[in-house]
């Protein structure tokens, strides 16, 4: 059979009702006039993903299923597949309507429900039984469309093989809605995955993801279309909205599309720019600030955040302090003019001294410290969150994901922020994007000396960061993500004390990153709402 | 039979192995003197409630394991019922081992996993089957124990009811090991439960509860032991560690003890000095700070923090700007004199200024404003860590419920500190708490002018704050944890412009909130991880 299906990579807002509900019926309207059979959206796109507590409102529950009314209604020849909340006998589902004029002709609900890192769907939702599929009337003809969700396509920890289930009881394609955030490699899993299940059902797959930023996550469209011998029948655009059709002709078969090369740096600054400029646009938003420290981690953001909303949107702020080094002003004006945003100085020696002079008494007798380092840090919190109040903006936090593991940052100083865009890359990473985007731009729009040169806090007489990075960086990771038993990572690192100080900054410092600003997530576990550790946490390596 | 069970509700710390270990052990030997013959700890005992994501670590389970080896090579006579992880083919469980003569007799699994509110069981654990009574030899007598952990008893949204199914297979008895957080009116809810459950299945019950703080929760002990016919058979203490025997004799029938009679005021007090006691002493620290502004709130978590740690070991600081009234500067100095606790002025106006001129650029041709009155909170937050960097101390941060839901606060200002006290009271809880504990001192420990006038920020000319909180305190609470229907609250307040600004307010401020301090929970719904709401979040009321 003849078959043209519309993969609807559509950007929305989590509990925007009216906005979604438009944007749904205006796709819907554009796939049906060029022909679309099958219009498919991704996971939850009516309330958008992940609608958290919003959930537990009753008020909430009810706009979802009016909008999902309104949608029906609008509703022609064309089989939309909308993913929704469904309410039912008091429990809720995480679900597909399957829409064709004007009417609601099913829900299929979600059977896999992650509840693991950044996914809480048992707190919500209900598991759906195995689905069965679905017979629609397409222009005088039947077909059983083999529907699932996102986590049903993932079902190593599942009991119900949900893909393979619908393969068994007669279905003639797959079709998967997703809300699958980015995180490095994940792309490329996805195709893997359904090539993989391909292979085991015989059945072409379509697979369609949201796109877009929703506070730490973000999703990274990229939704695809595979006929029944594995091969690329439809590709939608990596991180921003697609409306693509998918042919299926002759039994199934098409021509094969090439696959882009993903390039991780390619990767990630489109996905951080995306994530950047969608929470400041559904925030309500238009301007940045920056504490430029003339480092690499200030540039690099200053670079996504020009990227993400233009440089005529970014404000630059150079707070230097008697312990600042010229070169630090120095890259953090070169930085600020490469990218033609706004950049001022304002030097903080002045309110530093005044502070001393306040604290003259409790702080008596005691000799310079971390108090007087973070005061330092505190001071440009400040600083750079009374011109954000001033403008309406809102500021942009630089740490690295290595920094914030160790706790080589300081609460509400540096910290302070309404997101952190580079949260989640680790020391090593930061250089290579650096590298990588001076490359793009063709001439050093990251000085090389903030590349280059040791680094830095610069919050004491000839301070430098007492880590060598290259090694702390991946052992961080090691420790949060890869989770290397301690025995691998002492034999890997061959210095036992450095693995036991590493573990124990990472544990004390968990307070830090309890009232740490939103990250974006760019790997498969971020701090943040992902990783749940006690505050008070007593279990120590020896 | 005769039957003598050890209550033993103990005050443990997350991940501490060795001295939970050490702590158990102490314990049993103890019962075992007394001629226990059934010793019954707490869920999760060994490792402490709640571990979690230490239980994704390999390394943890691993040493949960060989402790509880440890604990069961110690065990006499007497049946050690003791909470721990137990992973089993791959898949952990939240269970009790059945300890006795230096075996592990059982594993039992908790059936009901709470995965709501703070609760993410299902992130971690499988759940059990439901359970079957375990049969134990004592003193050459057989008995069978029903044996189940926390959740198992509140059984309404689950399919397995647990209780009921032990009586059907001919239990002797129920025993109960949880991990219950106290919130208001939560220990007459669990002595209703535990009535009905003995109505339905005619068996005496065991109720075991955690003691102590960790984080957020408070674990108010109240263990408790009721016969046949559901009169009290052992008390425990609130909210400190206790071991009391409960001695059935002749068909299990005992002798009433008076319940003590639950004050809201009393448990609150003794809930929150717990709170704040435990987090000092198991993060390793002793000495608070407070900013003193004068008002209740801040005179509020002095008196608890006092009583918490001791006079000596609390600082308070009045940090005036020219807009203090002098009543303030009163106010803050009488309430520390009464607590006779440290007390210091630090006049905020030169760095104030000094910071001014610093903005005189990007602050150039604004109006005094939000910025303005923000920076005079944040000059406070930095003095204030400032101090509690040079003296190892924590920073308590003073804000209530009802000004945390409005946004009625600044981030990096007031909001800074390591735990916040009161931000599950509503502002006329405060009122009551303040007022209840006046009575209990006899005399007006925190001034009656604290109480008495009108509440203000100060951050601004003649600025008082800008709600009725007799109407938005309760409100509030309405939206959040009641979660009356819209109409209904629009109807009971007759004021619906007000019901949507208060919805909108609570709805716009989550960002402020996500880089909150952890606050001490006292109800069934606080702010922080037992409630996850989306930063970016469209949906509006109207």
């Amino acid at each position: 059979m003849d078959l043209n299906i519309a993969l609807s990579q559509i950007n929305v807002i989590v509990g925007d009702l009216p906005g979604n509900t438009r944007k749904i019926m205006d796709t819907m309207a554009a796939a049906e006039r060029k022909g679309a059979d099958i219009v498919l959206f991704p996971e939850l796109t009516l309330c958008a993903y992940p609608p958290q507590d919003l959930l537990l409102d009753k008020l909430f529950l009810t706009r979802c299923r009016e909008a999902l009314q309104r949608v029906a209604a609008a509703c022609g020849e064309s089989i939309t597949l909308l993913g929704t909340v469904h309410e039912e006998a008091g429990k809720i589902y995480n679900a597909i309507a399957v829409l064709q004029r004007g009417k609601i002709l099913a829900i299929v609900g979600k059977t896999n429900l992650p509840t693991y890192d950044v996914f809480d769907e048992l707190r919500y939702f209900t598991p759906a039984a195995a689905p069965q599929p679905v017979e629609v009337d397409l222009h005088g003809k039947s077909l059983r469309l083999g529907i699932e969700i996102c986590e049903d396509l993932w079902d190593e920890r599942y009991d119900n093989k949900v893909t393979d289930l619908l393969a068994k009881q007669g279905a003639d394609i797959i079709l998967n809605a997703s809300a699958s955030p980015f995180s490095n490699g994940k792309f490329r899993e996805r195709r893997e995955r359904v090539q993989a299940k391909i292979r085991k059902t015989g059945l072409p797959f379509v697979y369609v993801n949201l796109v877009g930023g929703q506070d730490e996550l973000i999703f990274d469209g990229n939704s695809f279309a595979m006929d029944a011998d594995g091969r690329i029948a439809a590709l939608a655009a990596a991180f921003r909205e697609d409306l693509v059709f998918c042919r299926f002709r002759d039994g199934m078969r098409t021509e094969t599309l090439l696959e882009p090369a993903a390039d991780i740096n390619a990767e990630l600054r489109a996905a951080l720019t995306l994530g950047i400029r969608d929470y400041f646009k559904k925030s309500g938003f238009k301007d940045a600030l920056i504490g430029m420290s003339g480092g690499i981690d200030s540039a690099l953001v200053a670079v996504l955040a020009v990227e993400a909303l233009g440089a005529e949107h970014v404000y630059g702020y150079a707070l230097p302090s008697k312990f600042s080094s010229t070169h630090s002003l120095k890259d953090a004006e070169e930085c600020s003019r490469n990218l033609g945003m706004h950049y001022e100085v304002l030097p903080i020696s002045d309110i530093y001294e005044q502070f001393l002079d306040t604290l003259k008494k409790p702080f008596a007798g005691s000799a310079f410290g971390l108090a007087e380092e973070n005061l330092q840090a505190r001071i440009r919190g400040t600083l750079l969150m009374s011109i954000a109040n001033k403008k309406h903006a809102l500021l942009l936090t630089t740490g690295n994901k290595t920094e914030l593991a160790l706790g080589y940052c300081t609460l509400y100083g540096d910290m302070c922020g309404a997101l952190a865009p580079i949260s989640d890359l680790n020391k090593p990473e930061v250089y290579r994007l650096a590298r990588y985007l001076n490359e793009r731009y063709a001439y050093s729009v990251i000085p090389e000396n903030s590349i280059l040169k040791q680094p830095s806090a610069e919050l004491a007489e000839n301070q430098f960061d007492p880590f060598d990075y290259d090694i702390t960086g991946p052992l961080v990771d090691d420790i949060l993500y890869n989770r290397k038993e301690i025995d691998t990572l002492i034999r890997e690192s061959a210095d036992a004390e450095l693995v036991y100080r590493i573990y124990d900054l990472i544990r004390i410092n968990e307070y830090k990153r309890r009232q740490a600003a939103p990250g974006l997530k760019c790997t498969a576990k971020a701090f943040g709402p992902g990783r749940k550790m006690p505050l008070v946490n007593h279990f120590k390596l020896h």
